[in-house]
């Protein structure tokens, strides 16, 4: 590709559409949004700093409140109208030494790539050694019973559902192995489990994620093995039914630690005290940068002020921009920011969450009444021209959920970007700044302001 | 990212949409080619031979003849009704020895990356050294005039503009310098010319691309310049306007090589002799694997007949992949294949061409008469499931344009998939196998053989 006189036809077409869509107001405004994201954009750079000088941030870690600080200052930086943190009590899990994991038979020990599921009991000083037995889904466990499970780790196998085109589809069809395998297998007397990655490609990289215990069964250390790593102690099992797993992991829980969410905003002049809410999470897991999952999110929103301000843009309402803490295990900063929205009785038009990797713009998720449903979509002609075409009643986001109990009407609004590499990265040691496309960041910022100005503008 | 209790109300709207879409044949008939896609699909196996076990293949080089071996053998082993080659003359440009250039000043010398031009002649055995000049414009350049222009190297500096959302547009503004830029340069006296690389990104590497000399002029040496290293030039530029550059390139043109494009058919059982082809070109140029341009589109396009031979279809109209050889420089494999339907009295309904890389599924731009773009727009319900939404008069394709003039009936139809990132490895270095998705290139193969699936049951 290609050759240049071929796009004279195609030129001509682009500038005809162009020239009718920018003939209302709100189009014009928009422009003006998505080129100031795309000529001036900050957030690739602060991703940049987010990711690279700082890193992963889980709850309660140095780096965690490195990145509050730092969010704050950025936010100062800009002359948001005002800058403050939330104090929130967070738990403080550890990861410790890197995990070790082998296949083992009375012939062979093969390693294979392990690492903690978020708050997992550690096995101990020494590695837990015992016979696996393979299952795919909870049922399948279940059936099993007490006599074929007790004493054993439960190896949970079931991948992700590669034909559905969205890949949180797929995702949600898997996760409760993640989610309740390890206290499903301890009701029947398990001493482990081991569940295959969340991840639709085949490669080596553990992903992380958090489980729930059960408090009423005992509590056993659960990993998360590599695709590659599953799709191995499978082949072996086949062949050799009685094999042991063996698996060291040094992680713990520590007393819970004092944290914050972090918020910037810009007033409104006509209705301050109506809000419009954009945010993503500030922590991440440990095993990488956190760049999509969520640097993104906490540097998009950011942006979005950003780019009001440096517009001169006036808005009707407030516009904040909101860093929740604690996302990945235990949503405390979306339950204290909801917590302190119902004490300090302030009215939601709407919370957008961008939570879903930094990619390329698909449209947004809703979760409101079906008339805010229909008011957002009657904005597509606005927003498709910028590749927002998939508006509509959909997933909204973990950490404005909680506002949903204290504010009947505020409409939740999620992020859409393109979801075929989100798993790829999702929880692993990959999700890196070099996996972020520049562009791509810069026009989910962008996407989000341009809703927000005309959630600002109208209202709902 | 994220709490999986957030996808109960998501994932029942999932289910209610899905059933409602699956309740037409064609819509369930979608649904298969997908799935066939996305669990047993060989796109992205097939092209990581062709970029890591072939590599880079420009026209009459080693690599681009098996290239045709390669995939001739692979649609045989696909058991395609009918395999052939069509011979093609080609030129043969090579690169010679890696390129070196410097900016020079009484103090200094700084050294910057770049890359021939593709079809640019050489420097000689030895640097070309000269003073150099920045222009923005062709129109610039004229302005200059001789006077200030003999004798020295043209710099064009011009960026792609951020601002376009498409970054097609962004390339199709900016091409003229790379294209035209030295023959216009040579016309004035210029000795050599230089041009920011058509990449939106910064970085430190050199894309390449074709240039196309002026025969009434004397053909000078262009070489592109990597985007760090033209912002460098020119801000040293601004210090010291008598700055030299020098540089050194070993590029020739060789005698044309017998070279061809390969076809495999599934034949139409009702209508044999009406065509749909789909194909993608599979020259590329020799800086890195061309894994998206183009592997990408000649590895979709033979899993669009794989696909359709693996779900038993039969189809009522001829399906054709084609491997056009020789699009990046001479788009000899696209005239010939238009002369031979010619000659052979062919009537296409259709021809796709996917080379915009292997990113994820956009739709599909269309050059055809009004009633033939509305015919296929009217299919956009059974295709936006799948992220088609862009669906219009649009680019088609470089290899399968000539066929416009010897077919007046046909669609020309180009596959697009989304823009943002391809321009940060088009034409260079980077453009390897691992920069593809598995998923976003499955998708592509799909998209393809859903439209052709339409396009053969209702024709056009």
């Amino acid at each position: 590709m290609l050759l240049l006189r071929t796009f004279l036809i195609f030129s001509a077409f682009i500038i005809s559409r162009k020239c009718f869509a920018q003939t209302s107001p709100d189009s014009l405004y928009i422009r003006q949004i998505f080129d100031e994201a795309l000529t001036n954009g900050q957030s690739y750079k602060n991703l940049d700093y987010l990711s690279n000088k700082i890193g992963g941030r889980l709850s309660g870690s140095p780096e965690a409140e490195k990145a509050v600080q730092w969010s704050k200052q950025l936010m100062e930086s800009y002359k948001f109208d005002k800058v403050y943190l939330q104090e929130v009590m967070v738990p403080h899990w550890v990861r410790g030494a890197k995990e070790k994991a082998s296949i083992q038979s009375s012939k062979s020990k093969v390693e294979v790539p392990i690492c903690a599921l978020g708050g997992s009991v550690g096995t101990g000083k020494t590695a837990l050694t015992a016979p696996i037995i393979e299952v795919k889904t909870l049922d399948e466990l279940k059936a099993l019973g007490r006599s074929k499970v007790q004493g054993k780790i439960v190896f949970f196998n079931r991948p992700m559902d590669p034909r559905r085109v969205s890949t949180f589809e797929a995702y949600s069809g898997a996760g409760d192995q993640r989610r309740q395998g390890p206290s499903e297998a301890a009701k029947l007397g398990a001493v482990g489990v081991v569940v295959r990655s969340l991840n639709l490609f085949q490669d080596d990289l553990p992903h992380t994620g958090s489980l729930r215990y059960d408090e009423t069964v005992p509590k056993i250390p659960a990993a998360a093995i590599s695709t590659n790593g599953a799709d191995k102690l499978s082949q072996m099992l086949q062949a050799d039914p009685n094999l042991n797993f063996s698996y060291e992991m040094h992680c713990e829980t520590l007393p819970e630690v004092k944290s914050y969410n972090v918020i910037g905003e810009l007033r409104g002049s006509e209705k301050p005290n109506e809000i419009i809410a954009v945010g993503g999470h500030l922590d991440s897991w440990d095993l990488a940068d956190g760049a999509h999952d969520d640097g993104t999110g906490c540097t998009q929103s950011i942006e979005v002020l950003r780019i009001f301000k440096n517009l001169n843009y006036r808005p009707k309402r407030t516009i904040r921009a909101v860093m929740f803490m604690n996302e990945e295990n235990g949503v405390r900063g979306g339950r204290k920011y909801a917590e302190l929205a119902k004490a300090n009785q302030e009215k939601h038009v709407a919370a957008i969450e961008s939570d879903a990797g930094g990619f390329t713009p698909r449209g947004f998720g809703i979760v409101a009444e079906p008339s805010k449903i229909n008011a957002i979509s009657k904005w597509k002609p606005l927003l498709s021209p910028y590749g927002l075409h998939d508006i509509g009643l959909g997933h909204a986001g973990t950490d404005i959920e909680p506002l949903a109990e204290v504010d009947k009407n505020a409409a939740l609004i999620g992020f859409t970007p393109d979801s075929q590499r989100y798993f790829q990265y999702h929880h692993a040691s990959n999700d890196t700044f070099d996996k972020v496309n520049k562009r791509e960041l810069e026009l989910g910022g962008a996407s989000m302001a341009a809703l927000i100005y005309l959630l600002d503008k109208y209202g709902l």
